[in-house]
């Protein structure tokens, strides 16, 4: 884990004034990276740095050189197209250029007016994909989720036995991944509707969305070679926000016995801000497992990690339907909890994915599988939500009914990390909007 | 699906006298493409195309201006060190090329002096992955596997009631996936004994193969499009054979309930030559399904199809132990079948993998699921053929039995194509090695 330093300091302020904004997601403090150009523009895309209401553009910083020696270098893994080469840098570059960056942009740095001429408004970007994803990784790690959702399926036995044991996880599809602002037709499949002894071909009636975040990997490991949990966040470079959309009725008629796929691999959205390690360093907390829980086998014992396996992440899930658009009113608020609930930390996922041998590769991306706290309102999923689709929920401002996502429904994911002595970072949103089927 | 042409005349032959030796895997009907170098050596890899005991450098012959035209421009393509831009180029130009070579290749080719110079003897090569995988997917479509297997895991109900109705399918990791002469060491991860309250950190104690064929993307689909059935072969360029090694004992323990993961992941082999869909055109069968099972929902229904949905592709599998190799004996065959007892084809996998709108990208590999015939000889697994562990078998030659695999099996997949009427093509091998688990 990260030790804390001068780039946490609470009290830091950099020259550019929106920064220091109390509530902004992105103070000098995050400096978190995405991908983007001009909207609208034929420019080629490149990395960059938020710093309040800016983009900092890494490829025209790079230019101006005034950034030297090993920060320099990782500034220009960090400018090109994606960042799977920055990831593969490891910890050594992301933390040069975060220091290198942090002291560019901090009030009275002398480089002002050249770093000044590298910023782009946020609002006048667009944004891809920040890796070339080689392979997408779903865990399946809130224990309040699994139950929920196991009552669903598995009424008698929601818990399967393993989940206690390992954090359990499948592969997703990484093709169909896609960036914050994509929107995506209702997708068509096979369901079985209660009492009928044939499926049949139909839209999605049971759409949901999972509340998630995602952590890309960095420095990839061999083919046959596991990572010990004591280096595995060594090779997590930043998280980010992640909806892994579900089309439940054909999910739960395909997923027996090999598990989740059309169900979910029509679209997966993610934030486009990537948060390093190093700047959620101040918002670890104790890893925790209650006496009565097994305790984790010696190769997933946090014992090394006791005092930061876990992660305070705020979040919440609002859902904006046409009629809030219709008529200016704010998204309603469907869930709010935090990302210190999960049953593993990403350290034990990781180190499980690899504990047969599989190699990750930089730039990968891995979710971390709904997060529902404990208490009912906290849930990540409309299906838990709803129980199933038992019991609609009530949208704030309009008063609409939902049991499932309906069409012209956008879904927007927020996440954000604040306590005492640290200065407030946040993930900016990750949102995406249902269109109808097409027919 | 393909019509026969020139290309697929039994008595054409070459005037490379190794491709015309009855009971090669590679006459001038086949023409399969892989990637590959000179063994050992630090030449760039390229892509090529077996003729006999020989291997046709792409590159080299792309740059005699031998091949002229649209023929000229696929060539290329299939030049590159990735087949993904061929396979993306579509049918017209698999065609146009197939063609050229073929007419380039035949007995009394004017170009042969030219062509010859581009000649590698198959000895003397080294292969790597044909394309740059974007994602593995991974289907179920034995219905004997599936009630072979669902016996072991589920003896009151081994089919899973969605079988008969979609072809089931995971998604595997792409990054894992390796070619045929790849050893890997024994994987570890967690299993749960029989009668244990709590599961152990153990080696792979139930190691397994699975007889599948692999099949390669051609054009992609664009995300939110799917692939009606009657367009799905124009997306498939041709098949290779895959073994989709398995843990079992940590598979059976992760599975439930979001399907294999590491079980799976930590090594799939594939055979280096790509065989094309047109090179299959004369092996085709047609589609059936028995009146007394579930008819295909019409987005999956062959009706358009029923005379060639169908492959007859013959395949064995042989274990060669360590005491075989001492010994110099020949590796004992323990499974032989066809890939024509299928229960779904290959255009229906495609087009379910499609038909909630995820996109497919050229290169992109599917397995079929492992093949395993009417009969319990024909069982495509060691899991099958020994009952769940509990029958061993016995390897001819040594005379040793097997429950599950041991350290230094080496297991060899083979597959061929034969009728009357037509010439024997084959996809020549996929072979892999246990090595002992790391410590």
């Amino acid at each position: 884990m990260t030790t804390l330093d001068h780039t946490h300091d609470p009290s830091a302020r950099s020259w550019l004034a929106s920064a220091n904004v109390p509530g902004t997601d992105f103070p000098i403090q995050n400096l978190p990276f995405s991908v983007l150009r001009s909207h609208g523009s034929n420019e080629a895309f490149r990395g960059a740095v938020a710093i309040g209401d800016q983009a900092l553009d890494l490829a025209a910083l790079s230019a101006t050189g005034t950034i030297a020696g090993a920060a320099g270098e990782a500034l220009k893994l960090a400018a090109q197209d994606t960042l799977n080469d920055f990831m593969a840098g490891g910890p050594g570059a992301w933390r040069a250029l975060r220091h290198a960056l942090f002291d560019a942009l901090k009030e009275g740095a002398a480089s002002q007016q050249a770093v000044r001429a590298c910023l782009i408004p946020l609002v006048d970007v667009e944004y891809r994909l920040p890796t070339r994803i080689g392979d997408y990784t779903d865990f399946y790690t809130s224990i309040h989720h699994a139950r929920n959702v196991g009552r669903v399926i598995r009424p008698e036995d929601p818990l399967t036995p393993n989940f206690q044991w390992l954090p359990v996880a499948y592969h997703g599809r990484s093709s169909s991944v896609v960036i914050s602002g994509t929107n995506y037709h209702r997708p068509h499949g096979q369901a079985k509707l209660p009492g009928s002894s044939a499926p049949v071909y139909t839209a999605c009636t049971r759409l949901d969305f999972e509340l998630e975040m995602g952590f890309f990997i960095g420095p990839g490991n061999a083919l046959g070679h596991p990572v010990p949990l004591a280096e595995a966040e060594q090779h997590i470079f930043g998280m980010c926000l992640l909806n892994d959309w579900s089309a439940r009725d054909h999910q739960f008629w395909e997923m027996n016995p090999l598990g989740p796929f059309l169900g979910k691999n029509f679209c997966t959205s993610i934030s486009p801000w990537v948060v390093t390690m190093d700047a959620l360093a101040p918002f670890r907390l104790p890893f925790e497992r209650p006496a009565d829980e097994p305790q984790p086998l010696a190769y997933l014992d946090e014992t090394h990690n006791r005092q930061s396996g876990s992660l305070d992440v705020q979040l919440t899930v609002n859902i904006e339907s046409a009629q809030h658009r219709q008529q200016g009113l704010t998204p309603a608020e469907v869930s709010r909890t935090s990302f210190r609930h999960q049953y593993w930390t990403i350290a034990q996922m990781l180190t499980q994915h690899t504990v047969g041998g599989c190699n990750l590769q930089p730039g990968d991306l891995c979710g971390t599988g709904t997060i529902s706290g404990p208490t009912p309102s906290e849930a990540g999923a409309i299906v838990e939500l709803s129980q199933g689709g038992t019991r609609p929920i009530t949208l704030a401002g309009t008063g609409e009914q939902r049991t499932f996502l309906e069409d012209g429904d956008a879904v927007i994911l927020r996440g954000w990390c604040e306590r005492t002595g640290a200065a407030r970072i946040g993930f900016g949103e990750c949102r995406g909007m249902v269109l109808p089927a097409i027919s």
